[in-house]
């Protein structure tokens, strides 16, 4: 059976979610909804994806794009959407054409968590979504937290986690928003990313104080988990290595910034230059007595992506998690090098 | 008969010439060298590239990577050697190593022009190139200037030039030069841009002024060009639009910085999210009675890579140049979109 | 005879307006208007400003701040307004205030010309804002450009001018916009700056392009001058320094960059750190015949606040602009080192 | 009784002691030293201050500047140096100059700790320094460690702080270094930091871990600290109001980012817009159990510098800390509003 997937939202993970569905056997890429002419809908009818219109069609016509009809049009002929549009667009769309066309769907992390059955990270809790209406991937922050925290939780057990998250100011494409030269600190305590990690991992006590810098590449987190048992360096190195979805950096090998991991995403053929997995720097591990220190680095742009389809796996009913995180993988040249 | 070709320097432009060289029909790759252990032999090794050690070999062996000799063991088995060593060592190399073992070589723009029988960009001057022993492809910037010049030379004539070059601060994995919140003026007059781009386009007049600014992406060049014959703005837009490894963009598609230039060579799966062709805006061009003005964006990292590859045609005897460019064009996908 | 002078928005500008104004001996700040309570009107108070109120007095009254009433009570105590609003609020503010009330108003830069009597740089046409009601002080990019070229038109004459101006992305304290990492090219021909500039300089041919980096220090122009006569690079430096409100700063002592000059006015203890001359680099000035090549820096916090100084006295009267450039500039210590 | 201070070291922080000294009415600024011409140089000597030349005398002579002698004659006329030159110098000067002349002197945190006879924060620990021969005032992330760790070891005890130190990647004037667009992690657990601030606070456990961000502006200092007591946020707050070289800044009065603390010095006509005070958000300030977080913003470039003003007088033999903090800040302005 190969599930019929409709994307709605063709943005930064839209766009990048898409190109995933269609690298899938199991998966066929109905098609991508734009809402105005631009060179991702150019490169979309390059890529051969069927275009539909969710604001109109005069602007595609203009430029020469034929849309396929509009987001019903799409929604007819899926099984499961994957909605990426903006936050609380998700929420809205949910109400207007998924529930009453009885479509499942998958929303963002941007959303709230109540707009879905479930909050996801596949390698923590793919049951959950097993067969639901509406899954929720989490953001990419909290996917971060969220996949280097449940092994830790699995083996030693977790007190407590504080983390500071320093996040980058924008996606390197936007022009538009700042700040240039500051840092922002995020003024609420705790920052909404250890709630929403509870969302998944509901039984670990996370705490986040968050700021913002005027890079453009990824995220960085320095977390403090307070474990229930001991555990030396090596050993948790050793964990985070056969984790999935995980990677461990070195300085050694002169990886010494998020910039040189994004370096080498691009060096070893990543799409986009991608990094999906989570990068945790080998010298940046240390622990005192239960105390675990680490710092790692967030791709925002695309780590969420494989849990996409994971999520469209556990809607439609694909029962085997690990395997389905196998076939993602695979697909996406995840953990390859 | 297949070129065999080294390459020397395996660094921003070093990986990428190496890359663009195992993609060719006729040639071959024979190895690469590097100086020391890091990501970049790393992956250098999971593509199955030899690797030559510069500089001693217990830092490789000690990292699992056994070298296959030094440099004058690469020589041997090559026709050509690519060297991207930093600014000076190329000349240096020439001294040592090339002039002794009579070995063709190319070099790139950080060397001084007399390193070469020629300066060189593909498409304006191929010819002077051919069967010489010593090629020198000019810089980034020089290669920029000279791409979008010379056509406009041909077709109207130039009387003069003016151009301010607003330089990158440094390349995107560069963690250690800065500026990061100033603009810098070079304080030469003119910068070394103008003169390096009459190696190549000898009889034009031009002049450049530069400064650089604090970001990694791309150059962008600010062009006034005295023509000798009136010109349209269609036309010009003609022109380039039908010069090879030249890329109009448009704000009208949503391409309204450098940054969405890489957004958009992400989008087209390009190799490192690479753009090798120099990108104009359409709205930038204006004509004002002879003068010309246009925006032009460089990507730093790869736009002299094709002329890389067309110098080794050129100093191996290849003699039709406009082949050689199509070879390169559809080997790498340039102006494939 | 003191003027009295109302300010309408206290923000970048206006908050050095307000400053400026109280140094002079012969005016009085009658007071400052504000649209909602943060540090800046803390910083009012305290330095014993009166404060109006714009958009009612809960904000302000909550934080211990009693407005001593509205725009229109503010107008009732003054001879003249400087309106610092932001773009277009200063065409309303004259429509709904200042027509009505009869007010002389002096405008900025973000304003359309026909908003005032004229436009205004005071080396340059001091005597066209004489005793008229309302006089625009041209933006701060434009005062650049008038400021240098003015006694270059008057000593040799111009053909034509070609720039291009660098502009910071955003003023320091504004961590709302970007760029934070592109350049953004200014997609008009020419930009706004030249034809802006031909509002003071009516008989200078100039034609501007343009582009955001990410910076916030100061904008940099790239000037290319056609003059009618032949001068020595000595020749040109000695009329700049010279000249009122530029300074020609050296690369042989340190100053290289952008952000050297700023630390240079730091050091100066200028107040805020502000360098409302043009800061011209005395290595970046080059000429071949009768083409004259220059690198300018413009401190966009601060050129303009002199201007505003010098049109408040022209409105009301006083004669002498070269005695009112003295006078203005003794008070701020422009040119004073 | 008035202290002759000699200043060794003319940069960033050299400077700013150099007015500093000059405010308070106890000392006596004998000179300065420069090791070649350049604006700062210029700066000095229009100041008043008197040079003398570390390097040799002739880059001052070509440039109109006579320096009074070398650092021997420097600490021949004085009671004190302060020696702000870049790491490992200061050492070197001890052993060769500072020794031998049997001279006091204060060093920076860049400094070893045991090239002083003790480390200092004068709010901390200003007995310490009581007419020791060699004070080092800790560098500006420490200081701002221990002052607001400080108060809260005195009222409520510390068991445990974990800070993760966000710092700028370079000064405002450094065009050199980067990062330009990257997130570099400082790889060593703990950060130097932690056990620095161990040499003023002996016997509070700290555990930092550090980054640098492309800013240039502050360092953000993300605090957990385990009290051996329970506080109220608004406990806290009122004791860090009362706090000597604390400032509380407010985000509801528009203080959102560093840049606008920076903003808000130059507002309140700080020389050179310095903050020596160590920012804490109001809004950022939590409470969980006996767990407190706090963010807090250091300015690198000025925090330090009342600490060697008050070095100075521990060292000569002024025996009342409380009351050199007084004399320092009133000079100084420091918490003036």
């Amino acid at each position: 059976m190969v599930v019929k997937v409709g994307l709605i939202g063709y943005g930064t993970i839209g766009k990048r979610v898409a190109d995933a569905v269609a690298l899938q056997k199991d998966m066929q890429l109905v098609g991508v909804t734009g809402h105005s002419y631009d060179y991702k809908i150019e490169v979309a009818k390059k890529k051969g994806f069927r275009i539909f219109a969710t604001d109109g069609m005069e602007d595609f016509i203009k430029n020469n794009i034929q849309p396929e009809g509009d987001i019903n049009n799409l929604i007819e002929e899926v099984d499961v959407i994957v909605d990426c549009t903006p936050k609380k667009i998700g929420k809205e769309n949910k109400d207007k054409y998924y529930l009453p066309k009885k479509i499942k769907a998958i929303f963002q992390g941007g959303e709230k968590p109540d707009v879905a059955d479930a909050s996801f990270v596949a390698q923590c809790n793919y049951n959950e979504a097993l067969n639901k209406n509406y899954v929720r991937v989490v953001s990419c922050n909290t996917t971060g937290l969220c996949r280097t925290l449940y092994p830790i939780n699995q083996r030693y057990g977790i007190d407590s986690v504080h983390a500071t998250m320093v996040r980058r100011a924008v996606d390197p494409w936007d022009i538009y928003h700042g700040p240039v030269n500051a840092i922002v600190p995020v003024l609420e305590l705790p920052s909404h990313h250890g709630p929403d990690a509870q969302t998944v991992l509901h039984d670990v006590n996370i705490f986040t104080t968050a700021m913002s810098v005027p890079t453009t590449l990824m995220h960085m987190h320095s977390l403090i988990v307070d474990m229930k048992k001991k555990a030396t360096v090596e050993e948790i190195l050793d964990m985070f290595r056969k984790t999935t979805r995980i990677r461990v950096v070195r300085n050694a090998e002169g990886v010494r910034s998020t910039a040189e991991v994004m370096e080498f995403a691009k060096d070893i053929s990543r799409l986009r230059g991608d990094m999906p997995e989570i990068c945790i720097w080998e010298e940046g591990v240390g622990v005192k007595d239960k105390k675990l220190f680490y710092l790692q680095a967030i791709h925002q742009e695309s780590d969420v992506v494989p849990e996409n389809i994971d999520a469209i796996r556990a809607v439609t009913g694909f029962k085997d998690g690990k395997k389905s995180i196998e076939i993602t993988n695979k697909a996406m040249g995840i953990n390859n090098f």
